[in-house]
């Protein structure tokens, strides 16, 4: 017998060659009753068509953590990969994950791995100091965009400004009276956890207050926010038991802040009150449902994914502007309220 | 000038042109000391290498949802995805995230898609009744399991034994002298949410109590967990203040439960006893930390993720084996107590 190609089914059919090979690779631009015409013609004769090469364009997200065993699945890169890959379906892109240590994402060949994957762009979701591939991505003209960068060492930056967004939320707390406010610092590394412990001290500063070094605790890099939250508000209270309020810097650490205050019998917000960034669904359940200062880590996924789209297309800015949603929302819930009179 | 290959290296080094080829793909075969100094000189000479081709093995978390805007990480599925890339990155695999609205996975040709991405097996980690292209895996022999199955379709399962999971859980219960026990059904579609609905009757049904279908409540497919828990706690709270205990079968879930009787003033456990499915690390935090019946997610990722990559190498048994990890497991914490002496 003949070995059927897909003139074969070209001759038969009565449609070009091309509209066979789509069809049988499930173009859009063939109608599915043609597809499923085809479909059958081909099935009859056994002819299986040389896959389309061409790979859809794919953006990943890129997180690093400091071990192998770390979860790359926080809140907050759950919000940012939900963004992006709300852009990357419609745009009808690929979306991957790509996960490892810094150490060897630090090794160097990092391009060569994302090659073999069919990587074309990265969302950098989380990168922290020591980030030394921004030097490979940069010479190497790959498209990326970073959410949470280290200063000054990329332009690819989206991000909201989190001085203001620190420096509003800490005001609030202060307008409702409270003076003794202790602050747990997460991200640990990078510009984020910086620029709002930048914020925090502004808002002091700016309405007279001092600083206290003593109730200002920083994470360290990967450490879990739970935990993290849990012992170091527990030893603030500990140690400084004329704290009100506290703000901290995600869900996390909020949900670890409020069970410390429950094992001392504290109540929220009557004895201390608690105020936290980001706003995932989750917050408006705890008990209190928690004030935010509500980032727009969804949004600002999707935006990033689609500017590296934009990138490896060639219509991009080299820059972001910065766009009127791109700030820290005040979402005033339950576990704000005026400074207590008495101590606890 | 002559044009520089893989053999000029060669030549100049005195290594072989297997070992030039290698270590510019940065092979582990090749010490870092012979890669920098291969690439030293390959550098001077502004060669390329050509890459190696040969794609590493790519195992997708399969994930069906509803509507294209949900979500893909609940914290059972973020739990499954962290065992998956534990074990592929032991193994020195890819992981990707394939998620897509149930009507579009369905609509066939779905291993075309995966196979455009390079992906050579899959773990389902969710799936409903609908689930159609088990067909096209199991005649294309495509690489797969699934964690949660639509019962009988597929012997590609790698599940505990969740009728004798959720009958301790509610045996529990009794045991502390609860007899109104609520109960929320979830996930609403396939086997896994019957299943437990089925343990908790069994262990209604064994104490010799009735079974009654006005205290259960199950989920519409793929609705968010915290409203629903939320939503449907305080209505099981108005229409049955006698429940003394609410078994629940996934973490936000449980937190909806949890803000209902926060929002109502009931004490827990003093009022009323939550026991949950699932053990993510927040419900040890949450207020009361949670007693759960705990669900080896994460193992069974793991071992999902190991059982296809032995598929696709060819050594893979045709059924998973019953292992004793293989099982819920009761933790106590403090959101269960004994049954309240008098109506709250």
């Amino acid at each position: 017998m003949k070995k059927v190609t897909v003139y074969t089914l070209s001759e038969e059919l009565g449609v070009s060659p091309a509209t066979i090979s789509k069809a049988l690779n499930n173009s859009p631009e063939i109608s599915p009753a043609t597809i499923e015409r085809i479909r059958k013609k081909a099935d009859e004769y056994g002819f299986r068509p040389r896959p389309i090469v061409s790979r859809t364009t794919n953006i990943c997200a890129l997180i690093q953590t400091p071990a192998s065993e770390m979860s790359c699945f926080s809140p907050y890169t759950v919000s940012a990969m939900e963004g992006m890959l709300k852009y990357l379906q419609e745009a009808g892109l690929e979306f991957s994950l790509y996960r490892d240590e810094v150490s060897k994402l630090n090794a160097g060949l990092l391009l060569r791995q994302l090659g073999r994957r069919g990587i074309n762009g990265a969302v950098l979701i989380n990168t922290d100091e020591d980030s030394a591939f921004y030097a490979e991505f940069e010479q190497q003209h790959f498209a990326y965009c970073s959410l949470l960068t280290n200063d000054g060492r990329s332009e690819r930056l989206l991000s909201i400004d989190n001085v203001q967004a620190a420096c509003e939320a800490v005001q609030y707390l202060i307008q409702l009276g409270h003076r003794r406010i202790g602050t747990l610092v997460t991200p640990a590394h990078g510009v984020t956890g910086r620029d709002r412990l930048k914020g925090y001290r502004k808002a002091l500063k700016d309405s007279g207050l001092g600083v206290d070094p003593e109730v200002i605790v920083a994470s360290e890099f990967g450490e879990d926010g739970l935990e993290f939250g849990n012992r170091e508000t527990l030893a603030l209270l500990d140690r400084h038991p004329d704290i009100t309020a506290l703000f901290v810097m995600g869900e996390r650490v909020a949900v670890g802040a409020l069970h410390a205050f429950y094992q001392r019998g504290l109540k929220v917000p009557e004895d201390v009150s608690l105020l936290s960034c980001d706003d995932p669904p989750e917050v408006a359940y705890l008990c209190p449902p928690l004030t935010v200062m509500r980032i727009p880590n969804r949004k600002l996924g999707y935006t990033a994914a689609r500017w590296v789209h934009d990138m490896i297309e060639g219509t991009a800015r080299e820059r972001y502007p910065h766009e009127p949603w791109m700030r820290g929302e005040l979402v005033l819930r339950q576990s704000t309220g005026p400074v207590r009179k008495t101590q606890p």
